[in-house]
């Protein structure tokens, strides 16, 4: 499946949220990642996650069947699309 | 149709864009905003994006046909999606 994911995290703790998706998805802004996973990455991916995530702190995934069901628009510069 | 719309932008000018944003999505992270939008109110988004970002900022707007499309993984405390 294809995946959306987006941290809201305090500033002095993004690193830890970034090592962790960055595991598993490509980086295209600050502290937003997308990328196709499979169902047991997810789980991993989600796991660490909660493991990890306080109280004040939000993780969203948006799940889809396929990037196919997505148009994306981007505006500015997002070099990681470069990759993708 | 149903979109995701995240902003990359100078920590000084996130409240620019958070104006923008909220004037046609609801706010689900602190630059991360969703929700129904018809294609004329999303050129009008789209325009007001792109009069006001910088080179080394950016936009992302991810469209779907449907909200059904999507499955959305919720970790943390996410207020705003008591009224989605």
């Amino acid at each position: 499946m294809y995946v959306i994911l987006s941290y809201d995290v305090d500033a002095n703790r993004t690193q830890i949220f970034k090592k962790i998706s960055e595991r598993f998805l490509h980086r295209v802004q600050n502290s937003v990642f997308e990328g196709y996973i499979t169902e047991s990455k997810l789980i991993q991916l989600s796991s660490s996650i909660k493991e990890n995530l306080k109280d004040d702190e939000s993780v969203l995934i948006w799940k889809l069947e396929s990037e196919k069901d997505l148009k994306k628009l981007v505006y500015g510069k997002i070099e990681e699309y470069n990759f993708l």
